[in-house]
């Protein structure tokens, strides 16, 4: 009998790669379940779950049966052996639960590596060059705002500070490179495989010394919890900019609120939120600032690369035993 | 006596420059006139600009004394040989009649590409993901669009069509090779310079029929006006989206607004537009196109590069008898 998989999210773009990739080798059981009871029953003795080896989870089913926490694992039995989540940030999913269970996590990297970086290097030039006031002005049939370019740069010749050079940040750090910008980087170890152009910095606040503005690109996980806080927005320039492509929680948002109020900051460019899809209405009142709705990965390209790199996972495992993208706490001590 | 020269422009960034580049060479005279008659009274025997062999003009004096038309350039004396442009743009200007009274036209090419190319890549990647409609959804505190990934796509591997080769479209060419997009360009001439991934089309039409986004980076004058036109938009693909930093009578506005209006262009990035600071109200009607106050060159770092290289064009006349930068029509036939 083939391994069950179940599709624990709505695919967009995926339908026929599942097809392709999991058809020949396993029973496809889409998600059908009204609420997260129904969902835990499904995966019981007679249930339309039961026996599943593989879940292929989105973020997009959170609505309806809630984050992957430990009642949900614990819930799962011991058939499931791996969780392919689709995206890059897996903070929805408890990663110890998943671990006492024997359940193996996969991510999707690569796939979110291009479109994530684009959005922070949208945010760098938007905040650079203020053009998001600017854009409102024009819809008021204002034409432009006096004396911007006091208050606006190019990118070029300007140094750019990168918190985790991981996928994400490496692709940010080759589009910002062909400015050229100065790339400074922050990690936990040396990146041996960057380019030489890419610096090291083994103290942060040295790094963020330097840095006309800092883009973040850590995951979030208890250690990064307001990561990026008083003390290290304080070790910046007067004037420097915060870009977050990441998750909203790395950095403390009152922190940084204060800091663009005193102006310490000189602006911020937001992808992504403490609570969203709620936006904090201070960060509303800085007119200059540039905030987007978490579109990160937003895009047909995009989605698709994912849902397939999530997919291959559950096939990798069902052909090999395992996947390509185990996420790091898996292996980790 | 030194040779006199008039910044008939308000600086902002180089007071120090002039010192440096022209005190020890010129007599140094600042625009100081109320309107364009007292402006020309003010070359005739007597006056303050009397003598004059060289002018630094910016548009920022339009207001005051009109563009350099005919009347103008004709109103001064023949002791007038240099007219330094503070721009890439020398669309203010009557070439042809600074011709027939024998004076040298220069402008700011070099100064202005990067940070004009960093607009083009900004609209670039806000019309390929729908990022002004999403800005505008999260400061109305609606969060998201519904569906925008199906409309959105990565610039990566899509093809992007520069219409005119020069400094700007260059520039936008490497930035874009970044990613990296396929490159394609119409120029007068094939750029035999550009790099071997810059693919040159003799024929426009078959490069728009190749374009996913097409950028445009030919001056305007009297061949370029209404350039992109009917035919030319038409030969694009259906979902195009044209990107425009140049100078917005370059496009026919009324054949672009027909092809948004009936979807065969996707999208449009205006930095320009043909009556500024008036933009056609129309544009505004379409929610995901981005629109932008010419903001092109609004950097304190670009700004203050261009009004140096002007100010040098002036500084080589003096002492070589020629500058850098003169533009093309001067030695044309």
């Amino acid at each position: 009998m083939a391994p069950k998989v179940v599709i624990c999210g709505i695919l967009t773009w995926a339908h026929e790669d599942v097809k392709e990739l999991l058809g020949p080798i396993a029973e496809v059981v889409y998600f059908d379940s009204v609420d997260r009871a129904d969902f835990l029953k499904g995966f019981q003795p007679g249930g339309k779950y039961e026996g599943a080896v593989a879940i292929f989870r989105d973020n997009n089913l959170t609505d309806k049966i809630g984050i992957f926490d430990q009642e949900l694992v614990d819930g799962f039995p011991s058939s499931v052996k791996w969780i392919a989540h689709n995206g890059a940030g897996y903070d929805q999913i408890d990663v110890q639960a998943c671990k006492a269970q024997g359940i193996m996590v996969s991510n999707t990297p690569g796939a979110v590596d291009d479109a994530s970086a684009t959005t922070a290097l949208y945010l760098l030039i938007s905040t650079f060059r203020n053009y998001a006031i600017s854009e409102r002005f024009l819809r008021e049939l204002k034409w432009k705002p006096d004396g911007l370019a006091k208050r606006s740069h190019d990118l070029t010749g300007h140094t750019l500070a990168i918190l985790g050079l991981g996928g994400i940040g490496m692709r940010l750090a080759e589009l910002a490179h062909a400015f050229p910008m100065r790339i400074i980087y922050y990690s936990r170890h040396k990146v041996t495989d960057a380019p030489e152009w890419c610096e090291y910095f083994e103290n942060v606040e040295e790094m963020l010394a330097q840095a006309d503005v800092l883009s973040v690109h850590v995951p979030l996980n208890p250690n990064t919890v307001g990561l990026v806080g008083e003390k290290w927005i304080r070790a910046l320039k007067r004037g420097a900019i915060i870009i977050n492509t990441a998750r909203g929680k790395v950095i403390d948002e009152d922190a940084m609120i204060r800091a663009l109020e005193d102006g310490h900051l000189a602006s911020v460019g937001l992808d992504v939120f403490p609570n969203e899809p709620e936006v904090n209405p201070k960060l509303l009142e800085f007119p200059h600032v540039t905030l987007l709705p978490h579109m990160g990965t937003e895009t047909q390209d995009t989605q698709h690369k994912m849902e397939v790199r999530a997919l291959k996972n559950i096939q990798d495992f069902l052909k090999t035993g395992s996947g390509k993208d185990i996420i790091p706490e898996m292996t980790d001590m």
